[in-house]
Parts: C-alpha cells; sequence; structure tokens
C-alpha cells in the first residue's frame, strides 16, 4: 500500500502539471483566473476523493443546464444564484462606503423599454395585486439629494410571475421614473409577494437533493444611476416576510428589509387618492456611493 | 471606507448563509459534496476578486459548452480534461497498491461491440497507418499470470481520428481480444500518432486564450477486465513523442511511456510475418490490482 504521503505526491503532481500548463497564460488577469480555478477545482476533487460516479455525474447535470438553457432560461445563472455565487460576486464588488445603501443580486427579469412615468405614477401598468406605495429620497453619501437621479423598478404580480413570464407580450410590474429637485421619487406598485425561481430542471433536482425550497422572499428590484455616482442595483424586501430566512438566492440583507404599512379602503394616501381597497406603503431612501470606490 | 476586516466578515457571512442552506441535506455525500463545492467556488470567486463582468463571461462560457454539446461531442468533458480534472478524478480513485500498472484518462472514443480477435490479431482492421506489433503478460501484483483476462484496446489512426469520428459507420483501429494461459496477450494494430482533441467551441477558446495547444501525445488506449480484478483502463504512449510533455489532457505518466522499437522492411515479426513496410513493435506488461483495494 502506499503510504499517504505518497498518494499526495502524486496527486499534487498532477495539480502542479496543470497550473504549469497555464503559466504561459499571455493575460495575467486570465492567468490568474485560470489558476485560481485549477487550485480550487483540484482542491475539491481532492478533498472530497470525488468518484468517477460523481464525475459522471456532475458532467450530466451540467449538461442537462446547458440543454435546458435557451433565450428565455437560463439554468447556469440559476444555478450560481442557488449556489450564492451571484450573491458573493455582488458582495465582493460592493462599494467600499459602508454610507452607501446595499446591493443584492440583478436576477434575470429586468427587461429594457419599460413604461417612463411621472413621480407619483402607477409602475404597476396593470399587473394584478395589492395596491403599494413607495417613496423616498436619494441622496449621496455627503447626504445632499441626488435631483434626475433615474430609478428602474420591477417586481413579480401577485400570480408570482413578471411581464416576461406570462409569454404574452404584455408590459406591467415595471417602470422608469426620475427623482425631483429634492432628490425625491414615489410611485405606486403592487405590494410584492414571494414566488419560485424555476425548479422543474437541475436546478430544481438540486434543491430538492438538499432538501431546499424554491422560492425567493417578497421584493421590489430597484436599479438606481446618476451622473458620477455609482450603479446601484438592489431590492426592497417586506419585512415579516414568510421566506425572508430562506430566499432561494441568499438576497436579503437586513438594511434592505422595509416595513410595508397596511391601510384599509377608503385611507387616503400621500398623493390625495383614496383607493377603494386596502393598499400598503413603503418608505425606502437610497444612498449612492461616488463612481469610483467600486 | 470598511476596514478590510469588514469586507471579509461581510463575504464569510454570505459563505456561512450558503454552507447553513444545505446543512439539512438529508444524504450525507450530498451533503459533504454540496457543502465542499460552495466552499471551494466561495474561495474562488473572493480570492479573484471577481468582477461582475468575468462572472458574466463565465456564464456565457458554460452555456456555449451546453449548447455545443450532443451525442457525438461532450464539451464539459473537454473542460474536465484540458482543466486535469479527469486526470485528477482519476488518480484519486487509483488503486493504492504501488505494484499496480497505473491508470490515466478513458477518453470519449471507446465504443461497445468491437471485433474479437484471436492472439496476434489484427486490432487495426483497416485503419490507415504504420504496422505495429504490441505484446505483453498481463499479471496479478503477486506476479501471478492472468489467463482470460479480456483486453479492449483503441486508437485513432495516422489521420488523428477514431473510427466513430469519421462518421461512416466503420469499425477499425478497435478490437477485444484474451490472454492465453500464460497470461500473455499480442496484436497488430497501428502505430500511434497525435492527434488533436475537438478545439473548435469553447474549449478551444480556452485553450486559446492560454497559448496552450490541442494536441494529445501519441497513445493507444487499453482496457483490461478480468474476475477479482480491479478494472484497468490505461494508455500506452510512444517514448519519444512531440507532444509528451505537453499532453493536452495530462495523461503522460513516466510509467506508461514505452519504446516502440523501429523495424524496416522485410525484417520478420515475431509470428513469422515479414511486413512488405517499415513496421514497429512495443512491450507492455500489465499488472492488475485487486479488486477491493481501490
Ligand atoms: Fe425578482
Ligand atoms: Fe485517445
Amino acid at each position: 500500500m502506499s503510504a499517504p504521503h505518497e498518494r499526495d505526491t502524486r496527486e499534487q503532481a498532477v495539480t502542479d502539471k496543470v497550473l504549469a500548463s497555464f503559466a504561459d497564460t499571455p493575460d495575467a488577469r486570465h492567468r490568474e483566473l485560470f489558476t485560481a480555478l485549477v487550485r480550487h477545482a483540484h482542491a475539491f476533487v481532492r478533498e472530497t476523493r470525488l468518484t468517477e460516479a460523481e464525475w459522471e455525474a456532475a458532467v450530466g447535470f451540467l449538461t442537462r443546464c446547458g440543454h435546458i438553457t435557451d433565450d428565455r432560461r437560463q439554468e447556469f445563472i440559476l444555478l450560481s444564484d442557488v449556489l450564492g455565487l451571484s450573491m458573493q460576486t455582488i458582495t465582493v464588488n460592493e462599494p467600499d462606503d459602508p454610507r452607501a445603501t446595499e446591493q443584492t443580486v440583478f436576477g434575470p427579469f429586468f427587461a429594457e423599454g419599460a413604461p417612463e412615468i411621472e413621480l407619483g405614477g402607477d409602475a404597476a401598468q396593470g399587473a394584478p395585486g395589492q395596491p403599494c406605495w413607495v417613496s423616498g429620497t436619494v441622496r449621496d453619501v455627503a447626504g445632499t439629494p441626488v435631483a434626475g437621479a433615474v430609478l428602474d423598478v420591477w417586481e413579480a404580480d401577485e400570480e408570482g410571475l413578471y411581464d416576461v413570464q406570462h409569454g404574452d407580450g404584455r408590459v406591467s410590474g415595471r417602470a422608469r421614473l426620475r427623482t425631483d429637485d429634492a432628490g425625491r421619487y414615489a410611485f405606486w406598485c403592487v405590494t410584492p409577494t414571494p414566488y419560485p425561481i424555476p425548479h422543474d430542471g437541475p436546478v430544481g433536482d438540486l434543491l430538492t437533493a438538499a432538501a431546499r425550497g424554491p422560492m425567493r422572499a417578497s421584493h421590489l428590484h430597484f436599479m438606481v444611476t446618476a451622473p458620477g455616482l455609482h450603479r446601484l442595483v438592489t431590492h426592497i424586501f417586506v419585512r415579516g416576510d414568510t421566506y425572508q430566512d430562506s430566499d432561494a438566492v441568499f438576497g436579503v440583507k437586513e438594511s434592505l428589509v422595509v416595513d410595508f404599512t397596511e391601510h384599509s379602503a377608503g385611507t387616503a394616501a400621500p398623493d390625495g387618492r383614496t383607493p377603494d381597497v386596502a393598499w400598503t406603503s413603503a418608505d425606502f431612501d437610497i444612498v449612492l456611493a461616488p463612481e469610483e470606490t467600486a
């Protein structure tokens, strides 16, 4: 029998040979990424004593991810999401200023060409759900209001689907608006509700094997841009939501959890309207980091 | 600005949350694999400070691998091969007895139903190339000859293609034979020549980015099975081959490099034949590990 150190020498020799093969990669960043990938992937195989059957299962899993992926479905992003790699990548690239609003996952449901609305306009655009009034102020880290900041907001409807998932060409649950001279914004939308990520493919099987659920905590997406300031991609989450602690993609951050206050039908809203159904409201003040701190 | 330890705490919190989500995986081996995958993949992202653009490029790369993969092309195996992960998996599962013949990559070109040949028969089966006589003895680790061991042998022709790659239904460059009562085997084939792995897809682009070539060192595949003994999957390599030190899949092991002796036309071969062209010969003795040491 070979001693443990002989095994180790034999396996390290394979890793070293592979690392050497990447040593002449012309681009320094590529070289860094390729060699780090080799080190970590080889460490995974050696540490887990991966069997040949498990290796075959992994090849089969990736193949299924590739074959289910098309223009409307991106299984590799879902895989990255449920392994927390999307969230870790965002965290690693988070602006360094602790005063800035935290980021979270972008998700696959942003769409270009959303309707532009006035301050106080309706981002629901016919999406079914409970009316919700969201307002706040956009500032820089020094506290100065940012006038004319562009806010993109998007969300699933109460059926748990984004407009693009309905597949009927509708455009709803998304809009673009701008802050006023005092940096203020406000819009109507629908109260966010939980929804499952697509889980009828290999990533769903992975979640099942891990006894994990596919649900995302209720949220509303924001993307906020302004000249000279770092682009903010984030969500707000509904405090008290069932899936707050088990969000399938690990997107929840405490600073992004917001009170959604409930109001009964007939209560006057800040814009003077009096909805004839129960509605909610949420305040969310946004702080944008300077462009160069990322 | 947040201090380095704050960054670290923030990023470790993401990793810890993901690890916790896999803690209830019912199957212990699945749990071990999932959590090891999370640890190593998160370490990769954090250590390389992976950018969001690089993350997108990785998703695009895997998507291309998935879309080029079909019944005849397996890009994820090629990816595993060029990252040395196939070879590392084989090395990790190598029987523990240092007397046993070493293993190497199985490769994608084995096919069931190869022609059965007699001892001394022709495995070339019409494949173009220089005649080559290969012989040796199969023994167990105690040195006892193994009678009736089944050898599958397969190889590319001098055009650098396996029969299945020609796409015309031919069966050549592959055969099955059995050792005699003294454990001996011998067959004719063609002298192995170098060939490129398929490199017109994303894995080819990776090799190009790394300034690496797609060539495999000249080799002949063996799979040897016998009751009660560990299945051997290996190659023999031609000593002095151009690609010995740069094999695209890291399959070369010194113990598998064999002298291919050259003989001029008209020299008598061991089986009494006198080829009218130049030919080569190689000796390769095989030692099979016991079944249970793997
Ligand atoms: Fe979402
Ligand atoms: Fe081969």
